[in-house]
């Protein structure tokens, strides 16, 4: 049987973003690198038509507006009608009600496989009161395991939370997976690229659980890698983006770093 | 007389773009490191006035709407009385039958003096059925020079199919390319980049065909240099723009690998 | 008293943006490597609610269209309102008479704190005829001084110039910072990541000058020291980037180069 890093560049699963407009070149450049093809398209007179070809939709709010609300929900869908795995980065919840609203909105309308966001974007899609500042995220762990757990059961849906270290949980499973580097942190972009590479593995999968486990920690041994030999973040992100295209089964079953903690 | 090349560092042409989201910064930036001059503009309110001071527009229907493609077409019938070069860019034309028809639209209204396009995108726009996967193009070129000598009469356009060896043709003589690496088909956004080169070199120029094969020859040698440093895609990205800023006619005569089929 | 570095570094000003999609990838990497939180927020459904948020707004009108306008305005008087510094990027001003007018109605609504441009942008918001090809500016600093200290006093706003060398005045006293280095102006989004700057170090400070001069020589300084070990505009980019995550305030006080012209 083929490892997920051959399926996913055997089937070059396409996947289809419908993203924010200031880290989509990085989320494309992620989907590539891994061995994905990248496919951003927002207009409703075609979201519908472009899930038809896809692999996974990765649906990220960080730049939400009505049209693309609108585009979302269509495009979304379309995907569950044709059980295409949908991923939801929820960038921001909490900061403002709109987002939230439209999160929980989401939520409500589609079937999502995957939430993957920070622990203050869990936490406000949990029912918590969260502290989110902007994007960032500034809250605390103390509950962050019960309630992605909580959010899991809830929405039947995987959930991620990102981190120093990440959490995975199906709602009654959870892993933590000790990989990753805190460069990652201090770099734009690298929970949507995450979100990305979770949409990748998605499309080469039938079970979620597994393959979004395999998604968060390989993204985190390719930024302990890159970290290594990086002066800034900038480099960082450039060596990063070439770990990821380096990336292999080897290197996966060398250095991951899981906890069950179920 | 002036190479091109100064012509372009002494001309300073604005490229006005009509672009996606996706990789509209990569296009900005190659614009100015071959010595043009950027400009992003899609606002219905402004893009017949910028088209005026511009030396050639480019449209790149990456990620199109129905704003966008009003804005399109308003700008390129502003360019066509003014005699400015249009270029087009149809980027997952075939993947939507949206995408398809907005191309074959802007190609019926406007005249487009070049298009650049993956073999899967310019067999779709000669009226055949091409193979596409999202924007990334997976057919064969068995077929291909055919299909582009034929989009080129029927369109009066020149005709690039960019690929692992690149086509050049106006309809009646053809030139294959065979600069390049296959690095350029590991990073998102070489072809809108290409596309953005085609706009400068077409800034500065009276004959589209030659500034065309001339900007194709040189993208792909900057690219044959660059990769012999690169040890993934994305440093490759940042030392292949880095060889476009340094480009130069020594270069271009040094290097060129230029195939006439016809 | 802290130095200004280190209370960014631990006040974390968020910095809200409404800007182009052409650069908003670097203003927000330039936001975070300072050491501030940046958020891009565009829908009118949120941006009051955002404002409420944020230390510091900053409108880049790069890509402006009507909605991105109505947005900027909304933003702009929550931010008064609230006492929140407003920075305006004022790009491409005098290219199209949309951009113009949009800025001047900008101007005539808010209370601007900081106005930063180049000097063909600057030259046209103080009521002269300016020279500005596309967004790139290549006019003359003749006149620059005593424009931007007109502007500056009427619109009762610190004015930025960048350039070669950059000017900051507010309509009274006037400086000349010459630090900075010549590939600033060889990569696109340098003037656009200035003003992000501007934004993150308002964010901190009561005194808007003070805190503007800081920016424009610290973001200089950042420049000479990458442009030493760069060998073209692409590895500039990423070497200046990491300088600015890596500056501090013995940095500022060993380089910069002030003059004071009042």
């Amino acid at each position: 049987m083929k490892n997920i890093f051959n399926k996913i560049k055997t089937d070059k699963p396409l996947v289809h973003h419908i993203t924010n407009y200031v880290t989509v070149n990085d989320c494309a450049n992620t989907t590539l690198y891994w061995g994905g093809l990248p496919v951003m398209a927002h207009s409703k007179e075609e979201v519908d038509d472009m899930v038809e070809l896809a692999s996974s939709l990765v649906l990220n709010i960080g730049t939400l507006d009505k049209k693309q609300m609108e585009a979302m929900l269509k495009a979304g869908k379309k995907a569950n009608e044709l059980d295409i795995p949908v991923i939801l980065d929820p960038v921001g919840v909490g900061a403002t009600s709109y987002r939230t609203e439209m999160a929980v909105n989401l939520l409500n309308e589609l079937d999502i496989a995957v939430i993957s966001g920070n622990k203050g974007e869990i936490t406000v899609l949990a029912g918590k009161k969260g502290q989110v500042k902007g994007v960032e995220s500034v809250g605390k762990y103390n509950e962050i395991i019960k309630n992605s757990k909580a959010l899991a059961q809830n929405s039947s849906s995987i959930v991620v939370v990102s981190g120093k270290e990440d959490i995975v949980t199906n709602g009654f499973q959870i892993y933590k997976i000790k990989n990753g580097s805190k460069l990652l942190g201090k770099v734009v972009g690298t929970g949507c690229m995450l979100t990305s590479t979770i949409g990748v593995f998605a499309g080469v999968s039938d079970d979620y659980f597994d393959s979004t486990i395999k998604a968060v920690v390989s993204y985190g041994i390719a930024g302990e890698i890159s970290a290594e030999k990086s002066i800034g973040p900038a480099s960082f992100k450039i060596n990063f983006m070439d770990s990821i295209a380096a990336f292999n089964n080897e290197k996966y079953e060398k250095y991951n770093k899981i906890d069950n903690l179920s």
